[in-house]
């Protein structure tokens, strides 16, 4: 018993789309316990697909599909699937229904192409695509052989997976040994440091502890290979326990927190509020805070002060100061955490001014200068300054300098 | 003469990493004009990965295997292509030699375990690897058929690639002939409505055009196979301008082009500017604009009036306005609007309005109802009322919002 990812698309062989769904679908397997030993990826043509069965029904007996269930001629994953298995094709009026009802709500009419995406196997099982048009199948073409598709869309595929094929999956045995993960993400250490400090539990048999790093934060992944869920947390909890109290404040939060909805937690817990002044992230700060639904109850909102008249006309800071200091700087970034905070009268201010670049680096400010205010209750305001260095593009300098900015807020938030 | 791409390590099987290597080296084949039609991904198991290379040398004959050259003993790649061809392995001077320098470099002493690095299948030539200890092979088993093989981390196999693998297949005569693609992109038009305007286009034998759809926009790629990418181009050229005249304002841009980067441009060539106000959005939209280096010379900032406070108190909402037709309405939109633009003394200004859910939605407003204000010269304001869906999340009507906003004034800049 073992599973098959067959992704079908020409976009794949052409190098244009990373394959991320046969990653989810291999972490996916692996947590329900489902052993899977292949993954194919193969173009938009029909004879070449119905080879990558023949070849897959030798090996595996669980057959997952991503791609080709659009609505174009191109698209032709299910009918070769059906013409492979010698089975006809039947138009779904239930499938019809769906497009046609979910074309209304879009004020738009169904087109004759997208009556193609109703086409099934006779004998397979509708698998339902809540947020798109193309809907899936599962079918048992013969005996002992269970065959997915999912769209390649990958929002799409996920709530697919997750509704309905899970569950059929589950009720067919599998996921009665699963692997249970917990994701420790941490901010302000390395990757290699990190390692060092939890030396000890990288070679622990269950649960297992692997670190990864990207985007500037490191994250320790913990899991645990038990009978359920609960029987898994119960491995990790102490395993957790303990790296958490090695990391100290380094340690933000797992699985699915971000830097911003921790903070939130943080003020929402206190009762407190914030604002955000932003020149170089444009927005980027307040977008990762309301990113988060309920932050309308602790965050006001703020000023994205990119030119420099907005920062005097908007924020108060002294066209002086900037004259002479320049935007990017620590005197700056305090006067533009004060201006929001009090115009915009919340507890706690953040504010970001520095060089993302490629260009507009000098000699005395390079490209990576950011300085950081931090305005608090009564008069407390501070501003830290960081060079994230010109090795880095312009999107990862503005990534860094609103999580860095969270980041001084959340610490400031966990030592008073 | 086609090549397979075979990437070997359980790492991927368990979805622990996305299968970069396979989209780098789909692109670089696609680049050299040689054609590709399946990748495979098979874990570190010898037995499994000689039934790979067996149905691999039956429809392509050039295998390029990237992952399992390492020191460790899950490390087969190179020892199982040799016992599948039947040649004994040989230990090569020369990368003894190499990694002991490189061992040196680093102040470190080789260990046995590298020495199974050394180890190539008699009559291989070594590709070699000038920023890590695994060496690749090139080698020739039988007429006819040529295996590659690289170690798995990136920029290792990036440079192997490039500096040895492409002189040697452009000395077999490959990249004479190339595939250039440019990619058109949509905003305003569903994937199928755009792909039956257009459905002559997409059976052409060259350029070939094929629709992709994702986050709200659809792309056509095209793409043309050539001797160079100046033939190519040209080849593309009057098929990209007739597609143009029937979508008109459909189209936006092609390649990197955003809408926020195309707004730009328009912007920057009337000399105008622009301001924005955002609400359920929280600063995306000035996200958006200030991802391009260069929007500070046309994008002036804007107001994250998340909370009615900030509406009322920063950008003038009237306070009667929001009490009795609420915050997500057009006339708090074109209050918004006008208020920023008038603060911000800019040209243009953007305003976004709405219910992002997944809570706050009400009977007569509900999830995905979104207002957007635009504002002009003089007296010039007008509001567009959308409604997303409640299908999609938080994030996805944030993103439509956003976009939609950009899409309005770059409709209205095209108009005049």
């Amino acid at each position: 018993m073992s599973a098959e990812i067959i992704c079908v698309g020409t976009e794949l062989l052409l190098g244009d789309i990373l394959n991320g769904n046969a990653q989810y679908l291999a972490q996916q397997l692996a947590q329900l316990g489902i052993p899977h030993y292949h993954q194919t990826v193969v173009g938009d043509n029909p004879d070449r697909i119905k080879q990558v069965i023949e070849i897959a029904i030798s090996r595996a007996n669980i057959l997952i599909f991503t791609g080709g269930l659009g609505p174009t001629p191109d698209d032709l994953t299910c009918e070769t699937i059906a013409d492979f298995f010698g089975s006809p094709l039947v138009e779904s009026p239930e499938i019809i229904e769906d497009i046609t009802q979910k074309f209304a709500q879009r004020g738009r009419v169904m087109t004759p192409s997208n009556r193609k995406q109703a086409l099934i196997p006779q004998g397979a099982d509708i698998l339902p695509n809540p947020t798109g048009t193309a809907p899936g199948i599962i079918w048992e073409p013969r005996p002992d052989m269970t065959i997915f598709t999912f769209p390649g869309v990958p929002s799409e595929m996920h709530r697919m997976w997750q509704e309905t094929a899970v569950p059929f999956l589950k009720n067919q045995g599998w996921g009665q040994e699963i692997i249970y993960s917990r994701s420790l993400k941490f901010w302000g250490i390395g990757e290699s440091a990190l390692a060092e400090k939890v030396t000890a539990y990288l070679n622990l048999p269950n649960p297992t502890v692997a670190p990864y790093a990207g985007k500037g934060e490191v994250r320790l992944r913990v899991s645990a290979k038990a009978p359920s869920e609960v029987a898994a947390e119960a491995l990790i909890a102490p395993v957790e326990k303990q790296i958490k109290d090695i990391a100290g404040l380094d340690f933000y939060g797992v699985n699915h927190d971000s830097l911003a909805s921790v903070v939130g937690e943080l003020l929402r817990s206190s009762g407190e509020t914030l604002s955000v002044a932003e020149s170089c992230t444009g927005g980027l700060l307040g977008q990762m805070l309301t990113e988060i639904s309920g932050s309308s109850d602790y965050f006001w909102g703020g000023v994205i002060s990119y030119d420099n008249s907005v920062k005097a006309g908007l924020l108060g800071v002294n066209p002086e100061d900037l004259d002479k200091l320049g935007a990017v700087s620590d005197t700056v970034a305090e006067q533009m955490a004060i201006g929001v905070k009090t115009r915009l009268s919340t507890t706690w201010a953040l504010s970001i001014t520095g060089i993302a670049g490629p260009n507009g680096g000098t000699e005395t400010k390079p490209v990576g200068l950011v300085y950081i205010g931090l305005a608090g209750p009564g008069d407390e305001v501070t501003s830290f300054k960081y060079n994230f260095g010109t090795m880095r593009d312009r999107s990862f300098i503005r990534h860094l300098s609103a999580c860095t900015a969270l980041d001084l807020l959340r610490r400031r938030l966990l030592t008073r």
